[in-house]
């Protein structure tokens, strides 16, 4: 991997003078297109050993282009504070928009290498972590972001000589930190692992470039141009093509599915509602007030046909929370910011902390149901969702969260039902709207889309319960009843 | 304050039976047409004594009207893990934008309240807080906000009747918490502390209205109604008037000011420079790695006419610098959540924690310079923006950040000679702008705007350094070096 990088690599200083300018104006041009063609961001992760010119990279593309329009981010070891969100939280926190260049100095590879040098990490979760990176880096791509990585190399004697020169001198010889020594006297161990790391994440959505840092017009150049032969590649071509996802599986030939097998007829009398849900929030309220709770975050999704009632049963279950644990979040169409970034990233915002729960009134669960059946996305986009939403919740779950959805299912008659009650009663018919009859008119597409979502993203860390809900009384205990033992389990 | 409150307010059953449902529809109606409207956020605080119902309030209000144009945030004591950001920080955070209501349960009342009753702080320090909250209040006031404050009452009698009743039942034992009884056995303490504060705090631009909470209908329906009143009026009236700010000073009849009498003369040699700004850098990397440095954060603000250098002066700090411990932060048009917002609410949002740095290019400075040159904003909103910046940054300082300010000052002839530089270097041409031109036009106005800024602004907490900036190698290394000196006299 880093062979090519060791040969000693260099370029005249007269040679730098005549490029540098003609490649600073193209790079220039080429972030100004970009910012008006607007319709994917560049991310650039730099990353190497160190010494190898990064950090001089970073200044002279902030240099080189339009420092207003650059996100630069740097990223150290995980902090504590952090520490009870999934480790890619803060990554995604910093995601350029699209239109701009972000530049993560540091990036999603330093503390899985890291972490496997020093031996705090077996091999299996190494290459597990590798393997994530993979797949999200795929859905970056897959959004439509353009994925530059670079990686500044240092044989071991060139890193040598560099922090020697830099302590010899009394105006440089605070750059070398004793992490910096640290580091160095670890090279041999480093560098194949890195190496190892490189060669499994380099994929056609997102390879690798291996550039050697030692001379700084060579780094320089070299670096430049990769980015604006990339960036004018994906500025003139077309956006490249992604590869298939898995279908959802065909529809069954009897024609019965988990929602029209479900027994509806099921109700709860008023005297045995009011004593069971009351027992039901006691319980509810126990639970989230444990002290062991301190180390887990809650997320719930609520899903459901138009008037299954998911706004009133989450009523119910804040009602037995302290108003300060949860917070409510509705989703309804996404702000610019939102827009600008890729499709998840807008409930990664919401997520919640450990000791705290996050009760999402419809969910990223969109992307499958809503876009898949109106069009919203491409097929592609909603195909690949099942797969990217699995491993997002499965990061929550690694980050201590217990993550727990309801589909509140209704027949056909009894959405109609509540359709004609919600406009004769004033108050309700705020609830009501044409979409809502549009929608109804969907309803075998939409049946399909809700069987193949529960099939497919219903797992061990995050299952989904299909509630029958056409009895409010009985759906609501129901809800909560089953949370309380998902709770229990976890706890 | 609570006199009214204790007489014992009782509505029939039948009474609310009737009125509730049309009440409901109203409410409803006009949350829509205040999302329609647009132009201005609701806020409602609640507030009060245990057991009054501020929970089944807030409740009420969320079934009432359509929850998912409600944002409804409870807070209880600030967590530790924010105690490096002021302690507004969390409230700019939940502030709802223009359309919307926010429910703000617990607010920024309970914390002066409680800390004063526990006797964790003195009188000075509450008095000190509740006229933050005027001024605070005052502006989302003059940004357009609705304040609407709700405070729940008990008599001592009638909250000791509650506690027994809920402990009485084993299905609402729950309910009662070891605070509730620590905060019943204060009661003779925490009220009048409680009247005190809301006499202080009830003003014509954000007046509290005390709710006697014993009976659960004439609870609601006065809650409901007050609700109702104060947005019927807001929507059907006009913008309420704001209280005049103070005008700035006159210009000076010598027409000497504080940009003018500058000496911009003064030039560094290039082998001067080098060495002058290796070692600022060197001092300054020292400083931000000082273990101190972990008790403070960073604030700086590099401000200057079209071309001072700030971009350039900024590249310098920052390669003094850790890449993680520092963020650049350059200001642009807003995005459309931040227009939503009261006008600080952009610069909230970037906030560092201790030990990190946040330089801002350009900032919240922009409001009393462009927009007020320009006219972007009206006359009383500039005018009282000197006031709202000092206490913004009188807040930062408290919470620990060092507060620096740059105005890099070049003459008229100077930034002739840049703009035209820029015009001949291809890679600079983006740095000029038709817009440079002609805000080139009104220099005397900015010139003008500046002082009155520094003359207003500059403060022992946050202060201002005007840097003569003409030749850009005395102004890169003053500008390390003044902070330097800051930061050594800060740790």
């Amino acid at each position: 991997m880093f062979e090519a990088a060791e040969i000693g690599h260099k370029l005249g200083k007269n040679q730098y003078r005549r490029e540098e300018p003609k490649l600073r104006q193209a790079l220039l041009d080429a972030q100004y297109a970009l910012l008006d063609n607007g319709t994917f961001p560049v991310i650039i992760l730099i990353n190497g050993v160190d010494g190898a010119g990064k950090g001089e990279t970073v200044n002279l593309f902030n240099e080189w282009m339009d420092p207003r329009h650059i996100h630069t981010r740097a990223f150290g070891a995980p902090p504590d504070a952090e520490a009870d969100r999934p480790e890619m939280w803060r990554f995604w926190q910093a995601l350029p928009p699209k239109g701009r260049i972000g530049i993560l100095f540091g990036s999603w590879y330093s503390d899985p290498i890291l972490k496997r040098v020093m031996g705090h990490e077996k091999r299996a979760v190494f290459e597990r972590r590798l393997e994530r990176i993979r797949h999200f880096e795929r859905m970056l791509f897959a959004e439509g972001a353009l994925i530059l990585k670079l990686w500044f190399h240092l044989s071991k004697d060139a890193q040598r000589r560099r922090l020697k020169k830099l302590q010899a001198d009394p105006d440089t010889a605070w750059r070398v930190t004793k992490e910096d020594l640290a580091h160095w006297r670890q090279y041999d161990k480093f560098v194949p692992l890195c190496a190892e790391a490189l060669r499994e994440t380099s994929t056609g959505e997102a390879p690798w470039h291996v550039i050697e840092g030692s001379d700084p017009e060579y780094r320089a150049l070299t670096a430049g141009r990769l980015l604006l032969e990339a960036l004018t590649a994906r500025l003139t071509g077309t956006a490249p093509p992604q590869s298939p996802a898995a279908p959802p599986p065909e529809a069954s030939l009897d024609g019965r599915n988990l929602l029209n097998t479900l027994d509806y007829r099921r109700t709860l009398s008023r005297t045995r509602y009011e004593s069971r849900l009351a027992r039901a929030q006691a319980r509810l309220n126990l639970l989230t007030r444990h002290k062991r709770m301190r180390r887990h975050g809650l997320v719930l999704v609520f899903e459901g046909m138009d008037a299954a009632g998911k706004g009133s049963t989450i009523r119910r279950l804040t009602r037995a929370m302290d108003a300060r644990f949860y917070r409510v979040i509705p989703i309804a169409a996404p702000t610019d910011e939102e827009r600008a970034q890729p499709y998840l990233w807008r409930f990664w915002r919401h997520l919640p902390g450990h000791g705290a729960a996050v009760i999402f009134d419809r969910s990223w669960y969109g992307r499958v149901l809503v876009e898949r059946v109106e069009g919203y996305c491409a097929e592609p986009d909603w195909m690949r969702a099942y797969h990217e939403i699995n491993e997002f919740e499965e990061q929550l779950a690694d980050a201590g969260a217990i993550v727990v959805k309801f589909w509140l299912a209704i027949t056909q008659a009894e959405q109609l039902r509540r359709f004609r009650e919600r406009e004769l009663t004033t108050y309700k018919r705020f609830k009501i709207t044409d979409e809502d009859w549009r929608n109804r008119d969907k309803w075998p597409a939409y049946e399909q889309s809700v069987c193949d979502m529960i099939e497919r993203t219903s797992t061990t860390f995050a299952p989904w319960h299909v509630i029958a809900a056409n009895d409010k009384r009985l759906a609501r205990t129901h809800v909560i009843e089953t949370l309380c033992e998902h709770i229990e389990a976890r706890l």
